[in-house]
């Protein structure tokens, strides 16, 4: 097989459902009972009934819908996994490395994955359109392309202060027909409620969640998707993985090592996710999680109940928490600043199946540098933290003389986002 | 075959060089004596002595060298050639349309396609680096990642005004670790004594060239490179249209129309290069140029010899000009505003080989924009012009119930060219 070369292989039939393998079951989500009733069952109800049947299928495997396939094969599934010589050549190391390029999805980032799969159940239960929130944007403009693939209106509630960074991924979003709201607006009671005490508000992720929800409760015809933390979008993210096992087959590779940046983790649960079986056959093959020293949650953070967002309107789940009025530093890693995560990556961390390691910007965004160099691609600010602990694991390999495969999920591009490469120069 | 899915074939071993099947030899370049002496000697001095060869060459097939084609496979060549059952059945037309996708290329555009080999040629011959001039940036930003390639040294000449309009291009050269010199700078004589005149000067493309040409007289362990119009750039392109002919067999069509953006003339002599020798036994194939109304060359320009640059610094051309002292408007498609072009197609067009029509930018952004909702992706601002010279030959097929194969050239992406699509709404 010839280095640095795409090889392809075919799209799964079927997304792979990490909840049937899990040692234990996924920890239940914890109702509120508040003024308005069951959160819970509010929830449900803004939400599409397909995903919530998703949350707590056990199965192991779910049928792709023939559209989605479709869709997967037209933006480019699947993927190909390269092999990363030039990068072991100057790392020195005798590690075999291979890099999986979800960056070359026409929206730039893996959350195209899962937003074709919402889009289409969407399409499937007859709702005019999508409402969803997002800051950096990566989510917002995935849900803006597949609402737009499928014929479909699409809202988001974008962080003001967010949006006013990301001049050109608003401008992509509006050109697919999305209609972009500063949050907070005049569109919700909340948002209201919010500018008439500060005029001025940035807005933050949680008010921009509360406002999505909101309007959705008040408008039944739109449905409210996410795109990050929960299983049925970890359980759409597999295709990311089950690519990966393929591949790896064609270049007679077995991996040793498994890497992806985490934040909500929907990357890393669906790129590691389907190699669990494995994990549990052979302990030695190892899972990682790369998050960011603004909100180390799997490195420093409690294994507890808690909300989901800082206004605790929602119901509680458990996963590792800085705490729901955690409030991380400014830095440009917008997918990796959650004060918890997905309750599936919480289960693995806290049964010692998944490693955690955590890098601040500059670390990041300087392996995210050498990368560019490189390869002549710029990695997104997450991908930048995957990229780190590649190299320390590559560079600890050389040190103990070791020969392992280390897999790595390149999970988006960040020609969009030199702001953050910037900062760390000043 | 199913519609709107990629079939590959693989990359050709020659380029085709179109010299050989013109029915008429290509006017020859005429010197300029002046108190330095020949131009046409200083330029080939301070040029890579391969490229002045392949300008001279007409033999019809050039060897891509091993390492070229590597790289071509590295970024993702061979292209898709896609089916757009969508936008047909969007324009009711019962043409079938194609579309050659040179916008996957990593750097966004096909421009990558001849800097590759020029890079190639540049560490064969032994030279330090590479110098050039850049506009909007494709070019800039092409030639920077393909001599990071090939770890040579590059510095790009940018037209002031133009950088200061695209920050994220200029970053990304800059991640690549090319250097940006602000023209007009005080590296050069030129651009000293355009600053001592006016310090505030904006610059252009015309006194980049100068100084890009200036900077390797004085430094000739660099050579001077590129991006379009020369005989040497067409031949790499060729690559475009070569593959497009073995997958319109593997469609199994016969094109009737091939349509491609023109300004210095690259991109259009790449793709629709390599069908001359079908052209010349087959008078009903149509071979298209679409070109901006900001400056109308090959519809309105006068075919004869003048100067590349307003300053009068090169030796004279034949082809389609508007005169050297012509400055077009400040419109958002960098690629498309000289005031001449290519030998080559010049000489295509003054014998009735090739058709051309002119846009405007809004009818080209409108263009852009339709194609951005139906398949989610955002054309480059030259490209549109593309789009949309296909909608008028789709519909005019529309109207004469015929049902021809068309052929576009999807040249660029435009996700770093907003600021154009946002002008025309203004």
């Amino acid at each position: 097989m010839n280095p640095d070369q795409k090889i392809t292989n075919t799209i799964p039939d079927y997304w792979y459902n990490i909840q049937h393998d899990l040692p234990e079951p996924l920890p239940t989500v914890k109702d509120v009972i508040d003024e308005g009733g069951s959160r819970i069952e509010r929830m449900n109800k803004i939400r599409l009934q397909t995903l919530n049947e998703q949350d707590a299928n056990t199965e192991k495997w779910v049928k792709i819908p023939d559209e989605v396939r479709q869709k997967y094969s037209e933006i480019g599934r699947p993927t190909p996994l390269l092999r990363a010589t030039k990068f072991e050549k100057y790392l020195g190391t005798n590690a075999r490395i291979y890099i999986k390029r979800e960056d070359l999805l026409p929206t730039h980032s893996f959350k195209l994955n899962s937003a074709i799969a919402q889009a289409y159940y969407a399409k499937e239960e007859g709702a005019k359109g999508l409402v969803t929130e997002t800051g950096a944007g990566q989510w917002g403009l995935a849900m803006s392309w597949a609402a737009n693939a499928f014929e479909l209106e699409c809202k988001v509630f974008w962080v003001k202060i967010s949006r006013k960074q990301k001049p050109y991924r608003v401008d992509w979003c509006k050109l697919l027909g999305t209609e972009i709201i500063d949050s907070p607006s005049e569109h919700t009671w909340l948002g209201k409620e919010i500018l008439s005490k500060d005029p001025d508000s940035y807005g933050s992720l949680g008010i921009s969640i509360g406002e999505a929800i909101s309007f959705v409760s008040e408008n039944p015809q739109y449905k409210y998707v996410s795109g990050s933390n929960l299983p049925h979008v970890l359980l759409h993210q597999s295709v990311i993985g089950l690519e990966t096992i393929e591949q790896l087959k064609l270049y007679n590779e077995e991996p040793n090592i498994l890497i992806a940046c985490c934040g909500g983790g929907s990357n890393l649960g669906g790129f590691a996710g389907p190699f669990l079986e494995e994990k549990l056959k052979n302990d030695q093959l190892r899972l990682i999680a790369a998050e960011s020293t603004a909100a180390p949650r799997l490195t420093t953070g409690e294994y507890k109940y808690d909300y989901a967002d800082p206004g605790r309107l929602s119901p509680l789940t458990l996963s590792y928490t800085l705490g729901n009025d955690y409030m991380p530093p400014p830095v440009h890693v917008g997918g990796l600043r959650q004060h918890n995560g997905s309750t599936v990556i919480g289960l693995l961390r806290h049964l010692n199946l998944l490693e955690a390691y955590a890098y601040d910007q500059k670390q990041a965004f300087d392996a995210g540098k050498l990368f560019a160099k490189l390869y002549g691609i710029i990695p997104a600010p997450e991908t930048c933290h995957a990229i780190k602990a590649t190299i320390d694991l590559a560079l600890e390999a050389k040190k103990n003389k070791k020969k392992p495969v280390i897999v790595m999920c390149y999970s988006g591009n960040g020609i969009l986002d030199f702001e953050g490469y910037k900062s760390v120069n000043k």
